[in-house]
């Protein structure tokens, strides 16, 4: 471990160079107006996964953004580990909420802010190093491949037909996937699941044109009151989600899976502070962090109509729209959610207006096992750098791929994240801690060692 | 009568030109970045005032957008008719919804489109077009006064203050404004009440920053879920302004009144085929032009937050806010009903949000006399140019400043309007009729004419 150690000692600087280097890339894949920066960051990835030692690399047209493989097989008899991660991120906006640019790292004690800086280039790029250290050091114990895609933020419509078509390509004994989080430094975890998705925009049409709200109000429904009305009832008063058929798949959780994620060290008043809210909500009976990890939910993620812009204008507005989305748990289908998502929202529209629901993307939920040799791997690993065995935890983002690699190549997934909840993914001023960086960099080969001694057993 | 039309033939393709060059200029008040637009308009307004023969032309400044005054005295023994107008216009938004550029007004099917073609643009300048006709033609019988403003689009927040300050300049003997509407040239009506309006903005505010849904979705509450869910509750499942005392102020209308309302020739089936909805939406217990005229509604007209551009981002909002206005009827107070709306608002927020409620602007209810000289003059008027008695309606529009004339001046209103509801106003391809332009042109010395003669009676 040492010798991991003073080579990350060594190349400190360098590593966190090419990190803002790849920071800098606006790889936003939700806005078609960053296609070029998408294209040049993966360019940026083969090149530095070439740089660190790979072999075959390769940037992988898709029908949307590439993905990147590169591979080092040392010993075909030698067991193999699918590292997978995303180079693509979320849009930086509101922008003027940024406290320095979203694309431009900066360092302010001891954390990298920049849009990706934890999700996921951060994470992912921790393993590019990972394995450059591995190659320099001499130390690389099994086969390794990666596969970086470019979509993931957008629900990753493609990488489906790339696993399907690369199937021998992508054979491998475990996935390993960095871009989760550890509930803290002093108290390391591993996620052992993850919540599916169900993402759709829904568009509710009133009057055929905008209408000055005094010649017309009172005589013909107003579209932005009817989609809140259609809204609100989607929560029942214990703040369920008021969709029929909605929980008739959820598994519930065992009283010892109950007790665990309890007894994980969360504490709701530091929470509520750090979020500046008196009060938390959500689904009663639940505790927060069951409600997060175990539970499914329904957010909305944008609403808009009428006049948004400076002043008053009295408009009775043509349209509203919503982009709504449901985190799904073990069991639930994306597919069955978003039909029954849709089928009710359009039974429950008023006959004064019409609703077209369109979905966007889904996602199935995961869990990981925490018996298999990887995942053991993983605890041996985290125990030996941090010094304290890992908490076991349930995620509540979503990585929909994870349930598609198992389904399509049969494998399973370890979630080795080493994000913090608090580093603003997807929210303005996204951050990754130094130490979060350097600490995954050194490890991330200790779970190459033991994977692949406990495969050799 | 002949010289009338006469003059109005001869000089028809100036009087369009003019009106050309008025909509020209985009005097949107609500938004600063057309401040010179503005000016230029008060401007060009004066400027047109004097060539019809105006005295005592003056720009007269405000804290806002000037006022432009002018008058003619003929001889301080006859009566003074006082016209109000405004020279500003809405916001011309949504622009990709216009059919022709709003700002460059053209003609089609005998209608010119622009944004403020009859809001009130296009009716204002009748009265400076006839007011010159008048002038050229020797004929007019009394004094009058102009005053027209360019805050009416957002509350005329000034012009109270410019009344106050010019009480002897203002002097009258009746106020006639033209920017209300006819049921149609078949059917022409006078307006004899105006809605008030209560216009607000709400904030409300989850957690200090967007977070990211899945890994917080289900812990804490999202401001747009918790907005949609306060804007549902302002109306109960009869449509009715779900606001304790909302109504307390509201003075029932007599059956006469409801019976003259409900025998105007209107058409349901027009009207919702017109707007392009299946049914119509409302006040249980009230027809659809009690509900527009003569009951106060509640309106969304702008709610935005979280997440509006393309494609999918999954974040929980920290903010999410509307525009609300409340249309309000004879008896019942701006204040009065702002307060009560701020005071419910506040009190049904839930305790894990912050909710900011801000009063744009509002504006008294009217009700003008329907036996007044002034009024019977108008009465006259229309029935000789169209040959047809005038229908006595209820408009659901308001012109704040008509309640505060009353109060400040003393002086009673006549609505005497050419526009129709069908005119887009507020909407993209805002319209007025050229046929109603010159109809007004040609009305409008009549009125001067019976309403000096039956002021001499």
């Amino acid at each position: 471990m040492q010798n991991i150690k003073n080579y990350i000692e060594q190349h400190k600087q360098r590593m966190l160079d090419e990190l803002f280097e790849l920071l800098r890339f606006p790889s936003v894949s939700a806005d078609p107006k960053y296609k070029p920066d998408v294209l040049n960051t993966a360019a940026f990835v083969a090149k530095k996964l070439s740089d660190a030692g790979a072999d075959n690399v390769e940037i992988c047209q898709t029908a949307g953004y590439p993905v990147v493989y590169g591979e080092k097989i040392v010993d075909p008899a030698r067991p193999t580990v699918l590292v997978y991660g995303h180079y693509d991120v979320q849009p930086p906006d509101p922008l003027e909420l940024w406290h320095t640019p979203p694309f431009e790292p900066t360092v302010r004690n001891g954390k990298v802010f920049a849009r990706g800086a934890c999700d996921d280039k951060g994470q992912f790029y921790m393993h590019v190093k990972a394995f450059e250290l591995m190659m320099q050091t001499d130390q690389l114990p099994c086969n390794i491949k990666f596969m970086i895609e470019g979509e993931e933020e957008v629900g990753s419509d493609n990488l489906g037909t790339f696993v399907k078509q690369n199937k021998d390509r992508l054979k491998a004994d475990v996935i390993l996937i960095s871009d989760t989080a550890m509930i803290s430094m002093e108290h390391p975890s591993l996620e052992t699941g993850l919540r599916g998705l169900s993402y759709l925009e829904v568009e509710v049409t009133g009057p055929n044109r905008d209408l000055h709200s005094g010649v017309y109000g009172g005589a013909v429904a107003n579209p932005a009151t009817i989609l809140a009305k259609l809204i609100a009832s989607l929560h029942d008063d214990n703040n369920r989600i008021a969709i029929p058929g909605f929980y008739d798949d959820v598994i519930d959780l065992t009283d010892a899976e109950r007790k665990a994620i309890n007894n994980a060290p969360y504490d709701n008043n530091e929470y509520k502070a750090d979020l500046g809210v008196d009060e938390l909500w959500g689904e009663a009976g639940y505790s927060t962090f069951e409600r997060t990890g175990t539970r499914p939910t329904l957010e909305v993620n944008g609403i808009w109509g009428g006049y948004i812009g400076e002043g008053a204008k009295t408009v009775l507005p043509s349209k509203a729209s919503a982009k709504i989305s449901m985190r799904l748990v073990p069991n639930q289908s994306s597919e069955v959610i978003t039909k029954l998502f849709t089928d009710h929202f359009l039974k429950i529209t008023p006959p004064f207006v019409k609703v077209k629901v369109t979905p966007h993307h889904g996602g199935e939920p995961v869990v990981t096992p925490t018996n298999s040799i990887a995942y053991q791997a993983a605890q041996k690993a985290i125990a030996e750098s941090f010094g304290k065995e890992p908490i076991p935890t349930r995620g509540g983002g979503s990585i929909p791929i994870v349930a598609l690699f198992e389904a399509e190549l049969g494998i399973k997934t370890v979630l080795m994240g080493f994000g913090l909840d608090s580093d603003n993914l997807h929210s303005p001023n996204e951050k990754y801690d130094l130490f979060n960086y350097y600490k995954g960099i050194e490890t991330i080969p200790l779970f190459y060692k033991h994977f692949t001694e406990l495969s050799a057993k």
